[in-house]
């Protein structure tokens, strides 16, 4: 019975790295001391070694040691070993391009989908969706496949921002670029904005956080969803 | 010899789609009453057939018929024969994976390194570049390749952005996203704003519009451009 935090991001305006969701993770890792960072998204190129740093040193606030899955030799059985998992932001298509290369995306699966505790955010949340598709990262690296964990019965579109009606740019909104990925694709999208998250709890998946969360379906117009909907069905 | 126009945007601010270019056109396309239109980008989703009108009612302006890629039964033919080729913006992913598709990409490449001369705007830009890998766009899309055209020898970031001061948001800024590509790739990215184009011709690739442009190296700052200057040679 899976049970996870994919949180739209680690760090609000303001605030320290992952400050927001200490509260959760004690209810997340309950009575676990240790937990697996995958640190392969290297936000902003950071090596795995500073990345792991930086989860630690918040993960203190919890009281929960972390080690980097790049510590291991096996990376697989690091996995399955793991009491609890979490996988930080940078860039989605390294991350999946390094899960895919290390033999760990069908671990990874397995092991949340039998109960251990997941933390995303950003892009590991992103591949808790059905597929990749519906990041906002740059194509800096080729990966095998775009398609993630499932987790969710639909796609995640993380750190969501609502149109600027003042904007003069041209390049194309967020919403106009989920338009174009429902010319090709049919499942929903949800776009998570800054501080939601979903929770994944007994068999449910639910919106939790201060603000609203955007819908998005093929064909239909996008709708606006409250902090507490259940989308255990969405799709 | 290629002759091309590589534009950021098709379209600035309180103004008509490609009305800025128009003058630059009747020099590019010039003694040429006809030319071929690659829509598959589909920006916002729109068909082949629509967003070939949009493309027909723009060079009106500049007394020139267009004719659609899709209208030909033998795409790759279609691009040997044509007398000019405009490639319109939208989704990078669909427009790179259509390419492929429909096997073109090579025939493209070679058409304008013979002289055919080139429009791109915004993904059609894009793809003047060694890579696709520098755009903004979803992969909504799985393509066979991340290669391109290498009409230059760099990368392209169109409708380049500047990191906003006074941004709450902590979705990577575009600059950041540019780092993250050079912790994996070593080719220079010329970040280009709306307004600003490349201009092919007789063996020189310059900077033209009002604006400067942006040059991202690999472990390098990035720095300032200014319209006029030749980026034949960076690399």
């Amino acid at each position: 019975m899976t049970k996870a935090i994919l949180a739209s991001t680690s760090t609000l305006h303001n605030q320290e790295y992952l400050e927001y969701l200490i509260p959760q993770l004690s209810e997340l890792y309950k009575n676990i001391d240790e937990i697996l960072f995958i640190p392969y998204a290297r936000p902003g190129g950071i090596s795995h070694e500073e990345y792991t740093s930086k989860a630690a040193e918040a993960f203190l606030k919890a009281g929960i040691k972390v080690k980097g899955i790049n510590e291991f030799e096996n990376p697989a059985k690091a996995i399955k070993k793991a009491k609890g998992i979490f996988t930080g932001g940078g860039n989605t298509f390294l991350l999946v391009s390094e899960l895919y290369r290390n033999k760990v995306m069908n671990a990874l699966r397995e092991a949340v989908k039998n109960g251990t505790p997941y933390l995303g955010t950003s892009a590991g949340t992103n591949i808790g969706g059905l597929s990749m598709q519906t990041t906002n990262d740059m194509p800096i690296v080729y990966p095998p496949s775009f398609q993630t964990l499932a987790l969710v019965p639909f796609n995640i579109n993380p750190h969501y921002l609502d149109p600027d009606p003042n904007s003069e740019h041209k390049g194309e909104t967020r919403e106009t670029r989920i338009k174009e990925f429902h010319g090709l694709n049919s499942q929903p999208v949800i776009g998570l904005r800054e501080g939601s998250w979903l929770e994944l709890k007994d068999n449910k998946v639910t919106l939790k956080g201060d603000l609203n969360a955007r819908v998005f379906k093929k064909d239909k117009v996008p709708f606006e969803i409250e902090t507490g909907t259940d989308l255990t069905d969405l799709n």
